[in-house]
Formats: C-alpha cells, sequence, structure tokens
C-alpha cells in the first residue's frame, strides 16, 4: 500500500494493465489445461433467454405479457410475429447448449442445427397444451388466495404465476432433450421470484405457490394435481444416492411424491423418496421425511414463552 | 419426433406458424368464454409502475435515488420535473387499474380518469408526510443494526429500506382506493428484495427489517411503532375463515396485530388475528399461533447433537 | 376527496406541483438540519457499480459473462479493453464512497483520488488470485451438486456462484478500504439471488451454496476451505455487544466461526461467536447457538402427524 | 464578465436558473400574446413519425427495411403486426396535427379522432397502389443509371429512391387532408437525402432522381410519367402571386409543368408554371423561365479559358 | 490475396490483429512526432454537443422541441431542469475545447473550468435575447413562403429554422471564446439541413433561409435585418489574403457584407468583401463579385435552346 | 371516404389489416415475378454498416472517433478490441453483399465466407496505409482553409474530412470484390456530409473538399495528388456509353482525369473523359467539357445588373 504519488499522475501505467491481462491469461490457461484447439465453442447467453421467455410469455397471455393495447384485428399477427421472432432466437440458443449437453464427441454443427429446430418446433406444438396447463394454475390461484381480485392481478402480480410458467416452458424444454436452456429458465424465474423449481421436476394442472420466496423443488419431484405450497417450502433430497466407489449417482429418483390436492404450509421440509397421500395437509414448519397416508394432517407445536 | 431432414431446409414452414397461432387463438378464446365484443381493456404495464416507483424515490431523496450531483440551485426543477412526469404516468396506469377493481358495471371513461386524477393528487398530498415517515424508518435502521455506517449506506444497501419505500407509497394507493397498482408496487419490491408485504398491511413509524429475504406480511396485519423484524419473519393468516357455504370470506381481519417496540426474530412464524404485546421479542425460528401479552420473550431451544 | 370536476380540465393546477415540491424541500432541509453549505457530495451510484461488476465478472470469465464469440486473437483485447475501462469506473465510485466511510473531518479531494487510485490497483492485482479461488468454488460446486453437467451450466445457472463471484470482489475490496462500494456489491448479489452475504466475511476456498435464497452470513463471520452451505442457513449473531452505557460496539466479533470441511443443511440457524468444528455435518432446520467439537453431526427430528 | 473567482464554488447559483427560466417565461408570454387558458395543444413529433416513416417502408419492402431474415412462414405476420403498430401511431400523429391545419374555430376531439381514422384507413387502402408506383420508380432508376448493380443496392443505398418512398406517402396524406404530417415526412427525407420536395407536388410513375443533393421541387409542380432529374435541379416559383393589396396568395399554381419522358440535368433552374414538353432534355445549368415545345433540347455552353 | 483455405478455419489469426494494432499504432506515432508524454487531452465530444443542442432547443421552445404536452403547471420545472442538465454539460464541454483553442502554452485546469463557467453563465444569460431574434426569424418565415402554415410547421418542418436556432446559439459562444465548440454545433446544423454557416458570420434579425441545402455563409460575413436566402447561394471568399511571405493571414474580413432588406435568389454566388445595398435583389444563379448599391436588381438570363 | 361512424369504434377492423396485408403480398409478388423458393437471401443491413465506419473510424483515430479519454495504457486494448468487433461485423455484411454483386449462379456458402474473410483480412491489413492517406488529407485541409485552427477541429467538425475517411474505405472494399458495402459507405457519407464519391473513384494523397454540399465524384473519375474542391463542384458523365444496340455499356470510363495539385471552386461542372492538367484552377460556377492543358485558369464572368 505504499504507493508513491507521482504513479498517480503517470497515466501511462494506472492500473498496470499488461500485467494484469496477462496474468488473468495465466490463470484461464492454468484452469484449462486442455486448450481448445481454435475452436470457439459458442456459449448460450441468459439475456437472450430471458428475451425468449418474455416473448413466449406474450405470444401465451398476448395482452398482459406482450402490448396492452392489442384487439382482435392485430392480436394474431402480433402472436404469429412475436413467435416466429421468438423461436429462431430460441432455436439458436438451443443449439448452441446442445454442444454442453453431451460428454462425449463433438457432433456435426449441422446435426446440432437440425435437432435444435427439431426440438423448438415440438416447443411450438406443445403451446396451446401448455397454455391449457397454465389456465388450471391460474384458476388454482383464484381460488387459493382470498386476497386476489381477478385473473389479470394475478398475471401481473403474483410471483407464483411467474415461476410455473417459466416452469411449465423449461420442463418441456428439458424433456425435448434441451436441458442446459432449461436450467437457465429455471434460474431466471428463481431470481425473479426467490422460487427454485428444477426444470426436471414433474407437476400436474392446478398448481399454486403463494409467496414463493425460498420454495426449492428438486429435480426428481412427481407433484399431483391441485397441489398448493406456500414460501420457504423445501421438496428436497435427504442424501445423495452414491455408487459403491462413492461416487454421485446421477439421475436417480431421490426427492419427494407428491399425490393430488396435497396443501404444504410455510417452511416445511419434505425430503427423500418418500409420498405425501393425496389430500394431505403438511403444517408450517414441518420436518418429514417418511411418507404419509393419504389424508394425513402433519403439524408441529413447539413454541414456549417465558 | 421422427423429423424429417428435408424439413430443416424447408424455411416456408420452419415452425408451423400459422397452426400454432390458430390454436393459441382458440385457446384463449375458450378460456375467456366470453368474447371481450371489441371492446379493448387497456392494462397496467408493469415497467410503468417500476418507473413511477423510481420517479417517487427520485422526488422523495433526489440525491440518493434520482441524480448524485444535484445543488441547491437545480434540486427542486429536478424534483418538480421528475414529479410533473411522474405523477402522470401513475394517473394513466391507475386509470387502467381501476377498470380491474370493481366487479360490477363498467364505469364511464371520463369518470375512471377523473377518479384517477383525485387519487394522485392525494398522493402527491401525501408525499411529504411519507417522506416522515420514511425518515423515521431510517433513523430506526441506523439504531437497530451495528453495521450500518449511514443514512446514505442503508438508502443504496438495505433491502429492508427498499421494502418500506415501497410499502408506504403502496398503502396509500391502496388506501385511496388503487388497490391493483399497490399490488404491483409490492409484488416490483417483492423481486427486487425476497420481501413480501401486502399492501393493505398498516405498519406504523420507525419500522425496520434486517436482511429481509422470505419475510411475509399479510394484508390486515397492524403493526405498531418501532418494530423490528429479521429474514424469514412470516405475520400470516392460520386459516382462512369462509361462510356457511365454505365459501373464502375476503377482507376478514385474520393476521397479526404487533404493538409497538416488538423485535421478532429471522424464521419466526405468527399466524393469526393474535396480539403480540408492546416491547415483546419473539426468539428465532418460533412459531406462535396465540396471542402474548406485553413484554413478553418468546423462544425455543431445540438442536440436539450426537 | 371533495374534488371539483372541473379542476380535472384545469391543467394548469393538475398536481399542485409547486406546493408539493416547496413541502418535500422542507421535509429535506428539517431531516438534514444542517445544510451542506453549498458542498455536493457526489454519491456512489448503484446502476454503475452493476455495471462495474458485469465488467470485472467478464474479464475474470470472458466466454462466459463478456461475450460467447471470443476466440485467441482476440480475447486479450477484450480483457484489457474490459478492465481499462471498468477500473475507470471503479475508482470514480470508490472515490465517491470515500467521503461516506469516515466520520471525521473532509479529506482532500487529490487524496481521496489518490487513495482510490491505490485501492483499485491493488484489487487489479488481486484478480488472478481471486480468479482461482472462483476456480476452487467452481470445483466444489461441481462436486457438491448431482444435478451439476460442468462448469458453463455453473457459471450461468447457479446463484451460489454469482452470489461468491460477487462476494470475493466486495471481500477485497472491504479490506483495501472501500467498506460502501463493497455493501453496495453485495446488496446487488443479495438482490439477484436472495443470498446476503456481508463482505466482511472472511471465506476458504472451495465454498459452495446450492439453492441459496435466504442465506445470510454475517459481518465477522470466519469460513474454512470446502465449506458447503443450503438455502436459508443463517450464520448470524446472537446478540450485540453493547459497552456500560448500552451503545453498540461495532466491528467486535460476533458470527460464527466454521472450520474445514462442514457441511449445514437447509434452513439451519448457526448464531454467535461458536466454532463448528472441522468436518462436522449441521442438519437441516437445526438452531444452533452453542459451539461443537469436529466431526459432529448436529440434527433435530421433530415432526408429528396425526 | 467580470465574474468573482469565488462563484465557481458557490455551486447555489452556478448558473442564475431561476432568474434565466424567468426571462424565457416572460419571452414565451410576450411571443405568443394570447395564454392559451389551460389547454395542451398537442404536437406532432418528429421523432415517432421517422418511426412511423420506418414502419410504412418495412411494410411495403419487408425484407430491405424491415429485417433481412424474414421467409415466407412469416413475412406476413412482420407485415401485419409492422403496420398494426405503425398505422396507431400516425393515426395518433394526424389527430394532433389536424389542430394546427385549420385556421377557424377548433374542433371536437372526437371529431379529429374520427377524422384522422379515416385518413390513416384511406392511407391504409392506397399502400399497394404505392407500392406499384415505387416498384416502376425501381425500374426507371435501374434503366437510368449504368452504375445500378440491382434492386438491393437501389433500395438501399439510392437517396433517389429514400426520396421518391417518402414522397409517395407525404403526397398520398397531403392529399387526403394531413398536410403537416406530410410536411415533417418530406423535410425527414430532405434532411436525409438532400433532396427537398413538396408533398403537394404530383409525380407520374417511373419518376428517377440521381444523387439528388440539392433538388427542390415546388407544391405545385406537375410532373409526368418518367422523368428523370440530377442533382441541383430546381423546380421552383418565378414569383409569388399576390393579390391587389400586396398579400400572397396561397395555393395558385406556380410551379412548373413537366410532361412525359423529360431528363433535367444537374443544375438546371426551372422556374414559373411554364411547360417542358414531352421527351424534352434540359441541360446542366440551363436557366429557363418560359415553356419548350415537345421534344426540345435546351443547352448552355458558356465556360472560357484563358 | 492468395489465401488458403484452412486459414479460414483457423480462427487465433482471423485478422492478424495484432499486427494491424501495432501497424495502427507506428502509424499514429510517426504523425504526431511530440508525445503527450503521459497526458490525455479530452477531447470535446459531438454526441454531447448535439445533446446540448436538443436541450438548448428545448429550454428555448419547450413544446416544439421538448415535450409536446406540456402545461403551465409543469412548464418551468421541466424548462429549469433541461437547462440545469444543459449547461452543465456544455460547460464541460466548453472547458475540453478551450485546450484547442490557444496555441500558447498549457492553462492551469482551474483557470480552463473558471473561463469555462464564465463563457456558459453569460450565454444562459443571453438566451432569453437569442429567443427574441428567433422569434424575429419566425416572423420572416412566416411572411417570406406563400406555402407555410403556422409557427408549429415552421419549427417542426423547416431547415431554415433549424439552421438560425444553431447558429444564433453557435455565434454567441464564438463570441464569448468558444470557437471549437461554436464550429461543433455549426457543423451539426450543416449535416442535417446542408445548410453551412460560418458561427463567426454575423446576422441581423427577421433572417429566412428557404429549402437551404447548399448555402454557404463564410466567416466574416455582415449580414442585416429581414435578409432572405434561396437554396445554394454562397456568400464566400473571392481569395484568401496572404502575408508577404505567401502565408494565409487569418481572421481578415474577406466576405460580403449584405445590408438590411435584401433577397438572394438560388444558386447566387456573392464572393469578397463586397457590399450589396439595402433592398437590393439578386437573381438566381448570378455570380457577383463587386458592390451593388441600395435597391439594385441583379439578375442573368442566358438559356438557350435549340 | 364515405366511412360510417360506428366503425371508428369498431376495434375490430380499424384498419382493414387482413385485406391491405393480402394486398402487399400480391404485389409483391407480382413485382419479383419469381419465388425465391424458399431461399432467404440476408441482406446486407444499412445500420450495422454505420457501426462498421463508426468502428474503423474509432480504431483510425481512437481519441477522436472512439472515446476521448484513451491513454498510453489502455489505447491499443480499445483499438484491439474495436477491431475484432468490427471486423468481425465487416465480414458478416460483406459476406451477405456478396449473393448480390454477381449476376450468375448461386455460390456456395462456405465459398462466400471465405471470400469475405479474405476480403476484410485484406482491409485490415490496408488500415495502416489508409490512415497515412488520411493523414495527408488532414495536412491538405489545414493548408487549404485559412479558418481551420487544428487537428481536432478538422475531424471533429469538417464534413470534408468526413467523406474522405468514408470514401478511402469505401474504395479499398471497392477494389478488393465488396462493391455493395462500399456504395452503402458513400451513401452513408452522403447523407451525412451531402458529399457523392461514387467508390470506384480514384483519388491520391492531400485531397480535401470545403463545405462540400452538393459535390459529386463519378465512379470512373482519376483524381491527383493535392486537389482541392469546394463545395458543389461536379465531376460527370457527359454521356452514357451505349452499345450498337443502345445498351448502356457498364464500366466504361467515363468521367474526368484531375491531374496533381487542380483547384476546382465552388458550383463548377466538369464532365466527359477529359484531363484537368497539373495546377490548373477552374473557377466557380464554370461549365467544363473538354480537357485543358496543364496550369490552365478557366472562369467566367456573367453577371449583369440593372
Amino acid at each position: 500500500m505504499n504507493f508513491p504519488l507521482k504513479q498517480v499522475h503517470d497515466e501511462t501505467t494506472r492500473w498496470n494493465l499488461a500485467s494484469v491481462v496477462s496474468a488473468l491469461r495465466d490463470s484461464r490457461e492454468r484452469a484449462h489445461r486442455v486448450r481448445h484447439m481454435g475452436h470457439v465453442r459458442e456459449l448460450p447467453y441468459r439475456e437472450v433467454i430471458a428475451d425468449v421467455m418474455q416473448g413466449l410469455s406474450a405470444a401465451l397471455f398476448p395482452t398482459h405479457y406482450g402490448r396492452p393495447d392489442l384487439n382482435d384485428e392485430n392480436i394474431d399477427f402480433f402472436v404469429g410475429h412475436t413467435l416466429a421472432d421468438t423461436l429462431d432466437k430460441l432455436a439458436d440458443q438451443v443449439r448452441r447448449a446442445l454442444l454442453f449437453s453431451r460428454s462425449t464427441e463433438l457432433p456435426h454443427p449441422e446435426d446440432l442445427q437440425e435437432q435444435a429446430h427439431r426440438i423448438v418446433r415440438a416447443l411450438a406444438e406443445d403451446l396451446p397444451t401448455i397454455r391449457g396447463l397454465l389456465y388450471s394454475d391460474l384458476q388454482a390461484a383464484w381460488q387459493g388466495d382470498p386476497a386476489a381480485t381477478g385473473v389479470s392481478e394475478l398475471l401481473l402480480c403474483y410471483p407464483g404465476i411467474t415461476a410455473v410458467i417459466h416452469h411449465r416452458i423449461a420442463h418441456a424444454l428439458f424433456k425435448l432433450g434441451a436441458p442446459m436452456v432449461a436450467r437457465l429458465i429455471a434460474d431466471i424465474a428463481h431470481a425473479r421470484t426467490g422460487i427454485d423449481i428444477h426444470p426436471g421436476a414433474q407437476i400436474g394442472e392446478g398448481f399454486f405457490i403463494d409467496h414463493g420466496t425460498g420454495v426449492v423443488i428438486g429435480e426428481t419431484c412427481v407433484i399431483g394435481r391441485n397441489v398448493r405450497l406456500y414460501q420457504a417450502v423445501t421438496l428436497g433430497a435427504k442424501r445423495f444416492p452414491t455408487d459403491d466407489n462413492g461416487h454421485l449417482i446421477k439421475g436417480q429418483p431421490r426427492h419427494p411424491i407428491v399425490e393430488d390436492d396435497v396443501v404444504i404450509y410455510a417452511g416445511a421440509t419434505v425430503l427423500g423418496r418418500i409420498t405425501i397421500g393425496r389430500g394431505s395437509t403438511i403444517g408450517g414448519n414441518v420436518w418429514l421425511t417418511h411418507s404419509v397416508p393419504a389424508g394425513s394432517n402433519v403439524t408441529q407445536a413447539l413454541s414456549q414463552h417465558s
């Protein structure tokens, strides 16, 4: 910190740029160990995927997420133009991400593009079905929250709705073979809502999360119809399965199954491949690591005061 | 997924756009059931309301949220210009939202505009009072956090301050009859801070939330003066009141009353229309569903180790 | 609220601007009590510091946070140009913030600038070391999460990685004497990830936070190597030390020491200047306010069902 | 100019803002003499009209002025969406401008809006015809310039094409009763190309201006088919007709009639209500104030050298 | 040009960047010959000066160049805020430019800033007078053009008005000692209108240029009141005065004096320090290099046709 | 125009969008006659090429067109980063344009990309030479204009300098085989300066155009060293050469040769493949269609007054 005064006025070496740049290059090269040999791997781009989600949301709910002044004459032009633009962008991002989702040899560029087109075309075909699911989620939210005043309020103000829109699209892409883009979509929703749903999680119709901050739903969760969660609920893994050598086994079912019509209150922690039977209620802050039968009502009551 | 290779090069039907657009229109029409009969309902616009909050924050604390180089000669021009611009925008958003806050017949456009002007004019008159309340909140934060180094740090770095600025404006609009805009403001704060305060909640002066992620404060809460909360505190409803037919009764008092000088530590859950007496302390992770008298000190102590 | 109809058309006094602006000026002057006597204190600017973090992240991981199409020919130009731009901006923000970090007399402008340059130059020299630490964090994340598929996914999708990048730079600035800029960086990360790490916290290599929403790590925490945390973990203060007059004593060690190879599961609350011994495991939702020896395994088991 | 040094540091009166603002208000009030009595006249907005021209150009030539990657599947969605957006904007600008195009009493707002809608709807119906005319202009350019390499070069690089696209739309709006918007469109073209065509000028198909800088075409010009002009040609008024009291008589024919198949070379000046007969050629720098019969070839030869 | 195919895929040397950058550095250093020895001369910035002109135009004519929806309640806040912002920016640009307007020794930074403040403060005081002059120019335009329909059309659509607004501000700055900023303003107007007026030219009230493309007005011109010019008029120098050694003598009067009430038609060229007497008319395309008395009517008549 | 009132409120058919879109599609298809059969021809994009020119100008003169605060430490990083970015963009535009510069069969995409890379790489190698030429142009401007005060003023305020920078790059691209991009660059300069130089024109070192509006320089011009032009000079073709069938013959020499040290004053028109001998002076407004020997002094004197 004994920095001589004259250096401040010597603009030619203000930040020692050349040496910092060189040290950072060394650090990169040490870390990567293997050079890319001149190949550039174009990465997917979080900002573009956020745009894609904006575009898909607008295509699904044009007046709420697109432009508030659409009318019967122009709405289909808007939807068609938005989709054309958005699907092209998404296909390019999926193509980039495909390079990262396989461990083995490098695929041929044209194959990647064809595969990306196939995935996005299948997603486009799914969109009306996804819209139907989201409509069931809106109905569930309307029935589940006494403070809600209408569908527009739900679409504009409820983080749980934002999260489920992102999840249903992320899950479709996950199943179609674009897991990295799906993960980016999930994390965009997480950053905006505090709700962290792995795109692998399977979730039935009529799903509603109220408040939502701190909710975590793991990759292999299976959630039935008309399930309602509150803030800070965890549906997690109890422990990670390992093989005989102690290495993590990836992809094994390790998160809960939640059957239809279950309600889980704020702060409850549900861990492991257990089953919450249909119609059960799990109370706030409950810690649950074993299955419960249909119609269970699990609570805790533990405060003392002096 | 058996997609023929040549399709990739047939640009004329890359995404089956026409059929997807048509299926989405069908989905919209099924869902809405009733057509709007040519009427366009202009929706409020989240981005514009975020701009409005930026403008109002700048009018209240010009050097911190407006421009850091203001001086005595230009500050009132800045405040006046910012307010003029912001209040016009807000009035337009309030007008749009008024259509959504009443279930019965469609009001006349001019009446809506007049009502929106009345609401925004009343908010403008309230701004100096709101600024006074926020100043008391800043003082409370300064006294409540040993890490704080000054008012500027509080305004620039504390999510609890961001949340309370949004809440005090949202609450004023909620009381003046603009609940949907109020909800949007609350959700903007929630997305940015992880703190979820319903705009209906009544909160006295000198309010401070530290860290804040996961805090939830319900619609009918009544919070006294000089109350301090930490992260993940819930002031929620125990159950929702229903009428004889099992329908939710909206607007009933169902959240806690927190009297003056109460401190509630991280993760505590306080549920139902109970009263936390003046000067009480509620410990971390406590689960509380009954009233406690003034001066109570509620804790739990439950960890075991092996 | 008895607002005559004709006023709506009288544009000349739509918002009573002049009187609102005047009342806000009165409110500012009452609050500040002491006028600045014509001096302008330029404040640091949150948006610029967010840009700085974007620039430093791009300099550290150019292809992930900079531009996805960089190659060996242009990458050093990109890094050098980005650093030059970013460090100039940061130096200006540090200079502004220095005014706010000392309670006594006003320093001379040139001294402030020299000090800011010294701080930023030292940070620049630290960047390769910081990159090395972050690389160890990436390795820890890879080993800690069975769902992770590669370094790119970690850098693009994991809030825990975002948080640790921000923290390591914030901590360096905190130690170099720029605490307010450090706090702004920490709060930018908090808003984006829900993870709230005070820039004073000392954290060893190989640190990983999974999911992360609701994590709080206090100013005087000392965390060893290869520590792993899950969402909603609090490493906080039990109570604030006060002097004989009851005033808060700032800067005293009051947060936990977490030794190497500790894992703390979701929702655990660890409070006070206690020590978690090397290799311990703290279970989910545990409430811990006393030290535990190395190799401890602390759990709770408290759910009942009916 | 005897400005005391200390004032430089006295930020409170750096620019004497209050007195300058007040003097400018006085200047405005003196100039307008009559106050608007609280009425706001929304003016048309040059930037918005430039956007409108961008949108109409894109609707007419989607791949050249819209997006270069359009294909058969998405092009109609693009055109429809662009038109919907652009025509709404244009209608609002026309409505604003209508207030300025009549000297007498103030029309009712709803009448203005209805009139604006009628004008824009008629323009929309004209667009295919306008496109046909522009296609004839492109063919004329292709035949007239030995340097041209194709339609794309003409659309992207020729100021004469830019000017004629603007003129044909401006002229349609001029005839439909929106002269002020027409004038704004003409001046936008003038600023970009140096070609100044009054929107009242009538111009037949197959019109081409090469280079173009300095061309001026007056309001009452009548130009036939397949006319070609070069830079700095003026088709102007010789003198302005006045009534018995010496007041200008507006709208009288006072500019040339140019019949079919005429070529006018660079710098020629043609003034007054004269007729250039079909198939004539007017040489460079010629000064012409009388009619010439069909097939004329007017030149000058006047350089001397020493 | 014998470029081997494989190079296209060798991304590491796509553009030979390192050698091009190095050659450009050599070229810079050869050209400058003398190094700046570490000093940075901040240059004025054309884009910022264009913003400044936008701001000053908005302060002078708020509803036309500022925002079309201003009313009596908010207009002074708008003007004051716009001026505060604009004058600060202008002062910084003037300070930068002052370094370039003197050939001798480097002034002290604080002196430059003080001088820049003095210049801008004087300009601010001049603004109401400048507005008065511009109002006389608007009246002249209204009287001079039979096609004009009102002041709004003149302000929004006439390049001659744009040019004179820029000139009157540029001329004030030129006289106050900021010639380089004045030149930048003049060139911004030139690029937008095709009218090239040197900021040194003195121009009386009631000045109007119609169409304007190609007009050139030299540095030492003196133009009286109510003068009207058309497109492509040159008021230039006949030859440049040189000293005994043949070096250009700068600043000598070398451009015409045009007395009150003169009209000069399109394409006329007037060269040298001659005087056009009061009330004269100079015809189109006239070439004039000697003085003419008051009331002259200069024409040419030179076309022949065959 | 007989538009029923109720239609104004019938939003469903406000603009008859469907029928307008359909008519425009018919118009496109009639005009193109031949469908593209699903192929998309990506067009070059004027806005991107304007960015490219901004980038190349910044690489050539970093402190004037790049960023005014560059210093010795960061300038090469800036230049290298700017070039890397700009050359990539340019290569993509050149690739797109190559499709349009050949009349025969469609080339293979990879060949186009390789050709584009080769062209841009060659341009990059030329940049230092181009900078040297531009430096000679700056010196010529300095010597030719008594009003110029320094190199910075020339670079920032002189349209003639803007034009020659664009021309020298456009000419290099023209010669390297990218004529359409070259034409776009030329037209961008034309729109900004009013100076229209065909990219094919060959121009020696030390070239200066003063004022410049209306200058036109044709494709096959050959201009020597140290030539100076003023505004509105035309170096054009007298007539277009045709073959026996009357078709235009493209690419024939048809514009003047201007030898070293020639000055051509404002408004002069020089037409045809003639030669202006070394050291000649051509007076203002002269009309010249035959060669003149070295040292000629061509004038006209033709004004009369009454």
